[in-house]
């Protein structure tokens, strides 16, 4: 089938002399079919930047069929693709929506491949808007057994996640900071290809999970990126292998694109911090901004922010960066920026100095060791789903979360516990007992291991990839 | 998610002292999640019998939608599946519509993978009829580059391809001898994943080529089958590797089915016989009836109705049937059955001698060696497509077959040509000069190729599985 319109490429990657001229994609209008495309995949064969454009962009506008989009997913899936087709895909859903620019080299996000208790956005964006990074967030919902961003800032009353990218481009311009929600506008095909991947059980393949990270993060317009690949219990990357193999291929494909990457490999085999579920996790992130928060949250919080400060160029070394970081902390600039974010954004800015502004579920119940030991083992994804269970979190799109429930943690990997010393404690409404007592038993019978002989406390950052 | 209801099976391969009770699964109203079936089936993992049938009974049903379907075609393609994978695939296609069964051990079928100038059913059938099989022969019509036996024997005017199945089994079993076309009835879960697996690029798979073949074949009622495996350039299979894997397969399953079966994996490097096209190849076949047939098509026929006659025990021995299979030429019943098969069927039986009454287009064209040498090779898939260029063949269903079309072939693989010889006629109308040169240059360019030294004629018989 012979090209109908080439692809136009203005001066991609060419250095003409100095200086270097951008690089621009224009989407293509050649045309390709369909079988040859879905039969080379599955035979192992690469596919072009142009064939994989056309497919995206035909499937999106309805011109491809679902059923053979799932059958290329899972070709794609079974087969994989390599970091030149994954930058295609990439580029193809990015291209599918609106694309936001920002001018200067210190607009960065942060990723996060999410977990149980992870709160640490509201910590380090504050941190590193504070130090002069603009960050432009837009964050996810609850996804599984793992809590969402967005879900858990609504906690704070009148704080709107759903502004418009015209305002969210104002407010990053003139605030250097803004939170929303995801959005119709951006990675329209991202969306589309997700819903069918999450029934055909092609979600778990990194050049996929790359390619809808990445077209989200691009259209934000942030000129770096900062990731947290989560691994452990409770987490997408069960191993360091998998946590690793999606890190190189979220760097590799921000490299793509001229953005500045750095990934960190972090642990998930408990709750980041001490609390689970929505009011909680924004209190124990106020405090954390305080400088009162637990040591795994905060070190996680304070390294992810240096970076961030690191590669928008605010420090020259990335242990000055890191300096700063705790300076935003300890001078209290960072709670300042939290305070500041929560009203740009019409967010009741006295729960920072006031908690009892916030829903929160009335009864406390304490979960206790049946034997005295050392805490071994969380199955940290469970604790997630107990959390769903209990209301904090959406069995269905429609649940409505409920955001005064959660879990406070008093033991953590590593620690020693007396028989009957409280492990942790369920903060529940009066009308929740049989769920708790569900939730006592599944605990104490599918997520604690314990163990009589001493526990090594696990590493939280495994490793930095750049 | 647990079991609602447990799969019966009546005494399943059960020896009870004797007599051994007879096979019969009854369909599960066990209930799965498509979503971990295909998730299992993409990590390369085993579907048990009762997930199987769940799947496709509820595709069938319209519960499972085609883009889970097409996921899940697509990893059973990459993955593969087992014997008994692709047996329960079977049953379960088997069972979604009407299955026959007639008395008796003597009714064997034949199935061929397809091939240019495959007209041997015509003469086998008749054998294997006159020499006491019963022959139920369902039979498709043409497919991407090859012809089909339906479309063959509607060359002859009046031929009924379109009995229902209660007068098929009556004719069946008052005459023997009898052949339709694809019904409705029988295997409607196969024709529905076909057409899925057409679009999607899952058609080349072995098992799922097994399961529905074998589904079809099982439906008919046959105790035995013999299947003609076609190799080469002309056939789906390119290999004799893939060929002797499909074989392997049909065989696998048909015993699991407690059918008898032999294969015969045969070559298809070069039109079947000297003749292509509809009108064209029933005279051929009729001529091979009277015992002038070309020699590839009378031995190929010989020895599959051979192996016909042996597997339903008329001769105890392969030679036995052999010889039987000849005699029935020799002595002019297998004509006589052949004419009792299109009289039976509303067939004009004179056009047995008078080949007058089949519709033929009236211009004959030659085409000649370009240079002198010997034939080394034809593209024999581009014959096939070539036929259908001339109007000999389908390129969208609702096409109608011109069956006044065709080529001749003088000759064939090995052959020594002078410059200017013919190597093949064309029978075309007047209006079609310009698509005759066309042919014309597209066989010398992309069909044919020729040596200068000597070649050997290929080797009809490849291998025979049992």
């Amino acid at each position: 089938m012979p090209a109908r319109i080439h692809m136009t490429m203005i001066g991609a990657h060419l250095k003409v002399g100095k200086p270097v001229v951008t690089c621009e994609l224009i989407m293509t209008n050649e045309s390709f079919q369909v079988y040859p495309l879905i039969d080379r995949k599955k035979r192992g064969g690469r596919l072009t930047d142009k064939e994989i454009k056309w497919f995206i962009q035909s499937f999106t506008e309805n011109k491809i069929p679902d059923y053979q989009m799932s059958a290329m997913l899972m070709a794609m899936f079974i087969k994989g693709m390599d970091v030149a087709e994954t930058a295609s895909l990439t580029d193809a859903m990015l291209e599918s929506g609106e694309q936001l620019k920002f001018p200067g080299k210190n607009v960065i996000d942060k990723h996060s491949t999410g977990g149980i208790g992870d709160k640490a956005s509201f910590i380090l964006a504050p941190i590193a808007s504070a130090a002069g990074v603009k960050v432009p967030m837009i964050a996810g919902r609850g996804l599984g057994h793992t809590g969402g961003t967005v879900d858990k800032i609504e906690a704070v009353k009148g704080f709107k996640t759903s502004l418009d990218l015209d305002d969210f481009s104002k407010m990053l311009n003139k605030e250097g900071l803004v939170l929303i929600g995801q959005t119709p506008d951006i990675a329209p095909a991202d969306r589309l290809i997700y819903a069918l991947r999450d029934v055909t059980a092609t979600i778990d393949s990194i050049p996929l999970i790359t390619a809808s990270i990445m077209s989200k993060k691009l259209a934000e317009g942030a000129n770096g990126i900062v990731f947290d690949i989560k691994m452990g219990t409770g987490a997408f990357m069960r191993s360091t292998k998998d946590a690793r193999a999606l890190g190189k291929s979220l760097i590799a494909t921000s490299k793509r694109f001229k953005k500045k990457a750095v990934a960190l490999i972090t642990d998930m085999n408990q709750p980041l911090g001490n609390e689970v579920g929505h009011s909680n996790e924004i209190i124990e992130s106020i405090e954390t901004l305080k400088g009162n928060g637990p040591k795994d949250l905060t070190d996680l919080s304070i390294a992810l922010a240096a970076h961030m400060i690191h590669i928008a160029g605010v420090e020259k070394t990335f242990d000055k960066a890191h300096k700063k970081a705790l300076e935003m902390v300890s001078s209290g600039k960072a709670l300042n920026e939290f305070r500041k974010l929560l009203r740009n954004q019409g967010g009741d800015e006295r729960v920072v100095d006031d908690y009892s502004l916030l829903p929160m579920a009335k009864i406390t119940t304490e979960i206790v060791a049946p034997k005295s030991g050392y805490i071994k083992m969380f199955q940290n994804e469970k604790i997630g789903l107990l959390l769903i269970e209990l209301g904090g979190g959406r069995k269905s799109k429609s649940d409505i979360i409920d955001h005064g429930v959660g879990f406070t943690f008093k033991k953590k990997i590593g620690d020693k516990v007396k028989k009957g010393e409280v492990i942790f404690t369920i903060q529940h409404h009066p009308h929740q007992k049989e769920i708790v007592e569900t939730i006592r038993t599944r605990f104490l019978k599918e997520v604690l291991t314990m163990s009589a002989s001493k526990v090594k406390t696990p590493k939280l950052i495994i490793e930095k990839l750049s």
